[in-house]
């Protein structure tokens, strides 16, 4: 394509707004524009980066067995309210009515418009399993749209949906996603970490995200430095063999600690580490209350807690209802004397302690020489805390390291929430009606081209990787001014074109220096430059990967070379 | 692909609210499935020929050197304000508000969107013309949605826009994209004609629509029987030579037609043909009111009308104002002794009539014998009649016939219109701002696959052409329960895949006349049947296109055969 017939509209300056790098140079490079808050246009160069990563993730999908459909934005409320969403989801779900004064969705999601029509068209188990797909636009009306495309409120999405008779036919199809996931990130060229993650209230069973790594990710991923195991730190299980302290039991002591009031407050007034120190936290579990305990310098993880209590709410108490139940402010509770009724659990960590300091439920007042079984009792030990860098990894191999990451993919043992509200049923074997167990498989297409961006770029623009470029080579007069030089170009031009190397044509009269900041900028993997050489057929190569390299070539073997590179 | 795998849900009855074949049958052969009013989702078969069509489109787009991109459905209401398009448009425009309340139209179109990207972006001659497109979903409540995919509320466009310094870019880009259109729909396999259409009150210049054939098409077209001339009858000029009669003037006679109000009972009334009498119709102009006379047989056509008067809008006076001005009834009117200050003008066919019989400005009363000049003056003569069949040509070439037809696409020369209302400007070679010259190129690709079907098709299904098919053959096993019908179809499904030759291949334990049925609906180009022959190695070949004739061949040719027939 020649440039002359593109828009790519670059910037020397950096957005205001955009906080971020994929945002600051898909914007600069001339990808993409936004029209209004938090929803872009993807000029020529954006669109085909686009398409490029829908082709990978078509091709992944189909050979994984999934088939590729397409459902509607337009959404009927009367399905969203069956499943609950429509009250649910708040502001975030798009909502419009028609003419008629209907109303009508936006689909941010499209697991009730797929049940309906298993519902509607299939009858029999012969029919199942069945496995689709759509790469379809998204909205979602975020609160606060920002980091350019990785958190719109229009954006384009692969989901696929599975529909099975059985638990063990929903793992194969999970697994398959999952290797299909697996396949289409590393063919985008991204670092990261298939991550298990919350599978949170609706029921289902697994879930993991996939995750890109990057520092400007919203989400800590707790990974292990020799195996691939990952999860979201809100998830990952702690499995520490804590070593049984050797110290005699001392003295119990109270003491005052006039003002201190958290962990790090008291450990440092009574001068003994964190490690010494035992965490006492009141929750509200559905109608009573549980004091939880845990070492001093670890973080009690509420999801864990639910698990570990069995049920799907916990909240802290109030300043209020600690005092009224243990008459003394929430820095200064602890389990010696707990009020009865109160049940105390502990993380793990807690139980090898000896000789700790904890709170001594009068205000400003702390025990220290606290000593479990002697001086206080508890019910039971759990796995509650989050895990930390430096724990073994669980699966026994490595440690365990923290990096953020940006979640572009996600797979979801969905179970039978969506068929069961919306009546989704087949006939068995037996002719007996059951309802149908669902699994849920989302990339965010959009975002995945923003995470490429975020982990290729250097401090002058962008780096593409081979599967995911635009063009393969920008092609550049120095001076297309020079008979010589635009003659050579044009050849290269067409000749590439007919080799069916994609190549964009810098044929704009502009100086060079303009020229060669742009490709910079825009960061197609091979440039060639057509210079003052050019009279004796010989051209620059320079890989944008690495720098500043320059190496001349004869023109003869230009497609020998490019496919070579390529490869 | 195994049928299995898919959803192509076939159904015996035709839905009770699908009128016409396209929408009956893309329903009945497991195509779409409507969720609600007006939207579909594509099924995995609809989804292809949708793919297939959107392929062939961005091909010829490309060829034709438009380059892709992609808006967003999102749209400011802001935009829409400034071109006036947000108050013109009624509630077709689809409106939604967002979490902090700000108004958003669901892009109907993109021009607003994309004259402002170039507004922002083109700032200087050297970077015009410019030609983008997009394949993209849009959204329109029409107030009855019907016939299927053609008239739905969110439905796959094909807009493209260029962008020029002068009228004669424009006119470039025009009959390429007029050329690229003829190619998308010829590759379509449809019998089209494009279609001189009117350009409406935007300001704009040439248009052409592109219509489909087809009994169901809502709009009329005359064309001609012997070169491509075709235009909307409304659009249609008439370039007939008249002949002059050679009668004599016959005395004027002043008769009674009592009751007798229209032409066609005055003409029975006084035993005259309707080519003998004058057809006069008061036209309120403006501020002003003209008397508009055509022959008894012809119908005036309100655009020619218009564009005679150099007027946006005419519109009949009222019985009212007849009364006033004629002292009469609107059905005795004519032009022998027209009040003061009516200008009276005729069509062409009127100059040369002689002998004829009008309203006399008398309620039931007319003139039989009057004659122009002797008893009554014409100001001018224009071309005002709408075509009609049997009419030369406009080009000289044959007789002009009606068909009726489906609008597919739309090319139009907009002009200025949006890029005045948005401020789109650049800078000339003189260094002065200038606003930019707009073309824009519509296709409904949703809408071109229902008039594929509805050109393709019998009482059985549908019949697929070659460049649309979702799939080239369909493979059918009669009784897979035999072991050596079952290995035989799974080893050419095996063979036909390697050739990339693409195959539905029937898989279900279903009885033979189920898929059979099943076959003729979803309508495939190439039908093989494996079945009692196979132990000798013989399979059955039936083209959809051509009925129920099969023949035998041996499966050894069988990459041949399907080859040579695809060809």
């Amino acid at each position: 394509m020649r440039q002359s017939q593109m828009i790519i509209p670059t910037l020397k300056e950096t957005p205001a707004d955009a906080e971020i790098k994929s945002h600051q140079l898909l914007v600069r490079a001339g990808y993409i524009r936004q029209t209004v808050s938090g929803v872009y246009s993807y000029l020529p160069l954006g669109n085909k980066v686009l398409k490029n990563i829908e082709k990978i993730v078509r091709e992944e999908m189909d050979k994984a067995g999934s088939v590729e459909m397409l459902m509607p934005a337009l959404q009927s409320s009367d399905l969203w309210k069956q499943t609950g969403r429509w009250y649910k989801l708040g502001p975030e779900l798009m909502r419009l009515h028609d003419r008629h004064d209907r109303e009508f969705a936006l689909g941010a999601t499209h697991e009730e418009v797929i049940t309906s029509h298993l519902r509607d068209e299939i009858k029999s188990y012969k029919k199942l399993p069945l496995n689709v797909y759509q790469i379809q636009t998204k909205f979602r009306d975020e609160q606060r749209p920002r980091f350019g495309l990785l958190r719109g409120r229009e954006f384009v999405m692969k989901d696929a949906y599975s529909f099975h008779t059985s638990y063990q036919s929903l793992d194969e199809a999970y697994d398959k996603m999952f290797q299909a996931y697996k396949n289409i990130f590393s063919r985008c060229g991204l670092n990261f970490r298939a991550v298990i993650a919350d599978s949170g209230a609706m029921g289902g069973k697994d879930t993991h995200e996939f995750m890109v790594l990057s520092e400007i990710g919203e989400d800590t991923i707790a990974y292990s430095n020799q195996s691939d195991f990952a999860a979201n730190i809100e998830m990952a299980p702690v499995r520490v063999t804590y070593e049984e302290s050797k110290d005699g039991f001392k003295k119990l002591e109270f003491i005052d600690t006039p003002g201190y009031k958290t962990m790090n407050q008291v450990s440092k007034f009574i001068e003994q580490p964190l490690e010494n120190g035992i965490k006492s936290l009141l929750f509200k579990v559905d109608d009573r209350f549980v004091l939880v305990l845990s070492r001093g310098d670890h973080e009690i993880n509420d999801i864990k807690l639910k698990n570990a209590l069995g049920t799907s709410e916990v909240e802290l108490a109030t300043e209020e209802q600690i005092k009224q139940l243990f008459k003394a402010d929430a820095g200064s509770i602890g389990p010696v004397n707990v009020p009865e009724a109160i049940e105390v659990i502990a993380d793990y960590a807690v139980s090898v302690m000896r000789n700790v300091y904890c709170g001594a439920n009068q205000t400003d007042k702390h025990y220290i020489n606290a000593n479990i079984d002697r001086d206080f009792k508890i019910t039971s030990y759990q796995d509650l805390r989050f895990i930390q860098e430096g724990d073994p990894s669980p699966d026994g191999l490595g440690t365990i390291k923290f990096a953020k990451g940006i979640e572009v993919g996600h797979v979801f043992k969905l179970g039978t929430f969506y068929a069961e509200k919306l009546g989704a049923q087949y006939l068995n074997e037996q002719g007996k009606q059951e309802t149908m167990i669902m699994g849920c498989y989302g990339i965010g297409v959009s975002r995945t081209l923003a995470a490429i961006v975020e982990q290729y770029n250097d401090e002058n623009g962008i780096k593409w990787p081979v599967a995911i470029t635009p063009y393969h080579v920008h092609l550049i007069t120095v001076n297309p001014k020079d008979k010589e030089q635009l003659e050579l170009s044009e050849k290269i031009y067409d000749q590439l074109q007919m080799e069916n190397i994609s190549v964009l044509f810098d044929d704009r009269k502009e100086r060079p220096g303009v020229k060669f900041a742009d490709s910079d900028l825009i960061g197609l993997p091979i440039r060639i430059t057509v210079g003052k050489k050019a009279s004796e057929g010989i051209v620059e190569c320079k890989l944008r990967e690495n720098g500043g390299e320059q190496e001349d070539f004869e023109v003869t073997s230009i497609v020998e070379k490019i496919n070579s590179l390529i490869k």
